[in-house]
């Protein structure tokens, strides 16, 4: 198979081999946004008059096939999708194929590609999180009404509610779809043209006509920002990742406390669990445990990505390819761990004879001394008096 | 001095110490927003009939006094600002000091006043952004015509020059300004009346009136919501100065690479220089290794926060205590080497002599590609036939 | 497939999904390890009267079988390698099998198995490390004599030599062989027989024989310890191997910055490099850029586990399975970072000439200054003298 | 006040506050140690025939002042306690001062002064883990006996008592002390003599007296490994202290989670607690939550180390003088929790009828099936058969 750059020379396997890294799989999930983006470019070439009507259709007749063809393959020889798509149209058409990757790098053909996956994703997360908010609706309407203690440092503090507890949730969530929003607008500049990060000298292209064609708002126009921002975006993402994810962790560290025998506030369903092979007793709502843990793997996919992209010089450095694996799986299991807690919020029951029970009388120590506020007391003076009561068991 | 929690026991020494650590000195920097919040808070409850207007108007004259008086101390006994300006409205004003703190916590106190303090902090660092891309613009405008080579994997790849190069930085900076005004939008919600976390029983308060007061948009109404936040905020304050400071950490590395002698593109003034201890000839730019080290610095700080939230049930824990220093600490920092790089960008020589003579031949090797390409040849075989021709001397 | 806790009910197909993950492929790695812990559990049941001799010997076959057998599969349902042994031993010898995991837990089990693997990876990659300093040892011994300028805030400073310079990492990674051995001594406990955490109640089972018969030096006594000890013990070991990859990282910084034109002390072997897809001229030694960012991957991966076991209580939580893939994933990658790295050492090209010429006057400056002390003037007069003359110039 | 790289020219008065930092208050903690370095420095260049006796003698006692001075001041015009240390011994003794600095770096003397200030503070870690083993010890002896329910997936799972559960981190602190041992051995090594990190040019030095003299075991010959360990032992460092606290991390989540009301296995003294400014009742740990959060803080200075020293060339880099806050901080949180955590030890109560009472039927599943298995039925069938009994009711 032959490589984009190759010149003729021989590169030694076990390097070759190192390179290349599980690149060429990772592609897959680029291979339709890298042929959404190839169509762009071959049309914006013709209409510049870098390629012919023939031409054209010939090249938007051949990324038509593999976008449509689900068993098209990235083979280890060819690096990446960016190769594959050129050799196989090479192959099959020849000479013009050989035109298709005029006027552009795999730079800006990888950040282009990313960009379009990125932003579909990012669309699919955004109706997961809704999904969620409105389970955690219907149950806030349904249970919001049951009184459960609220914690603070652990311990018991004031009253709280279902409603309230779930409510953080709710609101949350809420407030991260609108973050998501402005990262969404960020993205949403087409990279394509900026080629190696210098721009395509000579010939005359239109970078406003690629954008819109792939549905981009707008053109990101310095050719060396654009490069700037690969791994930049992706570590921005990630931490939108893990902000989504430090509610999932907390709604997961709730669910797990409230369930333990001793609260017993809610109940997991039985099918949801899974059980231990030598306590024959165990039911263990392990799901919950790894939602939680997934806070820490997606944070550490940030921390690598954000450390990775440090004291290099500007232009693009090899080390970016390193950059996608972190954000492809963050975002699998993002999906993954949204999709999980629907179903929990769905299924998971309250027990209010339990809350209720859980509602013991130092819940309403600031009430008594509210109380007190309202016949005049100050309220420092009526804490003091509210308090000595508590400590005086002690 | 009498903690706002004491009903008359002791506590131990060295646990006392332990637990204040070093909070009373940090808040030095909230004594100001704190002040301002309480007096929302009084004119507030003297709305809702909690304070006459007698009371009301000592109040608020005791807490003008405060924050007029730069040599206000919280002392270590007081534990943090909150404490004192209690402490010191009750031994000034007496029994009407002991009601400043009725219908709040020191929970969404000190969320408040650090939410007021994050989003002047945010205005401040906006401002100086804008002056760095003020700084960028002029002097794109005057030396940005000068060519210098375009360096990818950290070889000569195309041309490139002064302008493209320092308007990555300007355009990145644009983009993050756009960024930190949806940050601040999140921001911009009051979190006073939530109290402990689960909102002010019996007493009718009004939310509304303090958020107006304070000048936010709007009331953060879910208790649990505020607490939820604390923390989880000041992470993605925390990201967003990350991502300030990877620009800068690229700008650093860059000054650093191109006025090594081996390049001399720029010129570092010498009245940035330090000298070494040992070595007579040195002049180094210290301070642009400094900011470039400063990135891990925020990034550290960063990952504490993020670590630091994880696996905590919901309600205040009072770890969060240690997510303050992170953040005052960082936006500090970050006003610094904003500061400094604007310096920079003014003082910086761009030597043109030596950017001309680094613009050797192979830069120019796509250009000659693209000849081949204007005269009609495939791009990939145009390609090749120019790559031979750099390669054979080998 | 039946699940070793199964007990009749159902599990919801998504959530299993999800609980499993990608266990069962990390679990091929751990297959070989945990037949041999099964073969040394198997004889000590013997040895206490728990099996009989027939019953070991079926089982001891079996368990071999498996050993042997490359095509052993470890399907989904499974859900483990565990699981899978159990399941195979059952349906091919019935009864018998069903004894094997008497007075044990998968808790142990998976301790064990990745704590044989642990000893044996690090075992090899002390081999790795060993060649590499061999490497060394050659290029120095060879070409170690050759000046090359010394390089401080990167800027030149003193005179250096490729001996100096590579020795460096040669000294490096021979204090790094001792702290290995260091870790390896805790990892050499075995924790076999501490079951869940909590030990085996009533059955007489015998610690030491298992130790033994596995290779270990001793055994984890408290039961309880061995389960903290899960993720704590893989973060030391991501610890180290981060201390390794930060060294390859600054070999490979080291190596792209001298191999850039503009100083050409040394020369990768074209062989070893990769092109550009748009400019023909490129030649690009992308694996030393990867290694380099494999340091932040391996970073990245350490953080993960170290945030993820925080603020958890005592005792197994599900989240740990989260700790292997970070493990197995970093021990691949910095295996083949070190044979990269040998192959390089032994082939890169040092450029005498060009280091040679390097060797600019300023770089004697400490040294001049350095024949006035021997004349009698003290130090900081002699630097100042000398620094004068350099400074003059600029 | 001169710098010692001073050659007449002037500095940007805001650049060079931003240099310094606050270096020159960190370095109060260096002081002693540099003082103790230059003493040894000092006898050695009188012992190579580049001071005489009387030159000695002066700078010995000038050093031994300066040594016993509590209020010696470290200036910010000084930047550093080097500068301190040899203006101080100009002003006074004249030109003899101007001799100390002879063949040694600015670079190689904070080498030396971190090293020995490292091993002295590792040392004193050593005690204070020594401590809370004792205090663990007592506790077990005293009240090991009691059992508790032992956890896993956060649910109850098998027999425990408070020996087993205090004896883990008992041992896991015994193996910590065997760990920091091989991490002082790899400190244990003399970087003085390496200057600026490539040596001393001509004049003759004897780096195996200094290294004697100081107490260290030997010489870190290569004096660019003793650059490149600039950071890198920092970092090792930060991962022991990082797993010290991992410990105390745990120790302190079981502790608040088992002196919640809802289990109330131990009962923290009141005078360790505080309470709340709002709810009269409360009486928090929060001395505990501050140790569960300083984990994540020593994560994150770590972090901050290991990200800062990547991608960087060989060579002294100015980025490193940010490794010292985070080393120094870190030390001084890691001390102080050690010694509230020994007090907790000895003064936490164990509430042995609680404990009773929480030792349910199902903890006893486990040995209920080993029954059965010494009634001669596989393992695997009295497991399902117990388990049906248990999961009945659900």
């Amino acid at each position: 198979m032959v490589k984009l750059w190759s010149k003729g020379n021989k590169i030694h396997e076990e390097i070759e081999d190192f390179t290349v890294g599980n690149d060429y799989l990772l592609d897959k999930k680029l291979l339709k946004y890298d042929c959404l983006a190839s169509i762009a470019h071959a049309k914006m070439l013709n209409m510049v008059n870098i390629l012919s009507k023939e031409e054209l259709n010939i090249l938007v007749g051949g990324l038509n096939e593999i976008l449509h063809n689900e068993n098209f393959e990235i083979k280890k020889e060819d690096e990446d999708c960016h190769t594959a798509i050129e050799n196989h149209l090479v192959q099959k058409y020849g000479e013009v194929g050989k035109k298709i990757h005029t006027a552009r790098s795999r730079n800006d053909q990888v950040l282009t590609a990313l960009r379009l996956y990125e932003l579909f994703e990012m669309k699919e997360i955004k109706m997961l999180i809704n999904s969620l908010v409105e389970a955690l609706k219907k149950k806030i309407d349904d249970e919001g009404y049951i009184k459960i203690p609220g914690y603070t440092h652990m311990q018991k503090a004031m009253p709280s509610s279902v409603g309230m507890w779930l409510g953080s949730f709710h609101d949350a969530f809420k407030d991260e779809l609108v973050s998501l929003q402005a990262l969404f607008n960020k993205l949403d500049q087409s990279p394509l043209g900026s080629a190696a990060g210098f721009g395509v000298p000579l010939l005359k292209i239109d970078k406003k006509i690629t954008a819109k064609e792939m549905g981009f708002s707008k053109v990101q126009k310095n050719p060396l920002y654009c490069q700037l921002s690969r791994g930049k975006f992706e570590s921005e993402i990630l931490n939108a990742l893990t902000q989504l994810m430090f509610v999932l962790n907390k709604m997961s560290t709730d669910l797990l406390m409230f369930s333990m025998k001793e609260f017993s506030f809610v109940e997991i369903p039985s099918e949801f669990c899974t059980g231990s092979s030598i306590m024959p007793q165990k039911k263990n709502a392990d799901f919950l445990e790894l939602i939680r843990g997934y806070y820490s793997v997606i944070l550490g996919e940030e921390m690598k990505v954000k450390s990775m992209i440090g004291n290099l010089m500007s232009g693009y450095n090899r080390d970016m390819q390193l950059t996608k694996e972190p954000l492809m799986k963050s975002i699998d299991i993002v999906k993954k761990c949204f999709k999980v807690m629907s179903l929990v919020i769905d299924s998971v029951k309250i027990n209010e004879e339990n809350c209720k029970k859980a509602m013991t009388d130092e819940i309403y120590a600031t009430e008594e001394a509210y109380k007190l506020v309202k016949e005049g007391v100050s309220f420092r003076d009526a804490y003091k008096h509210i308090g000595k009561k508590y400590l005086e068991g002690d």
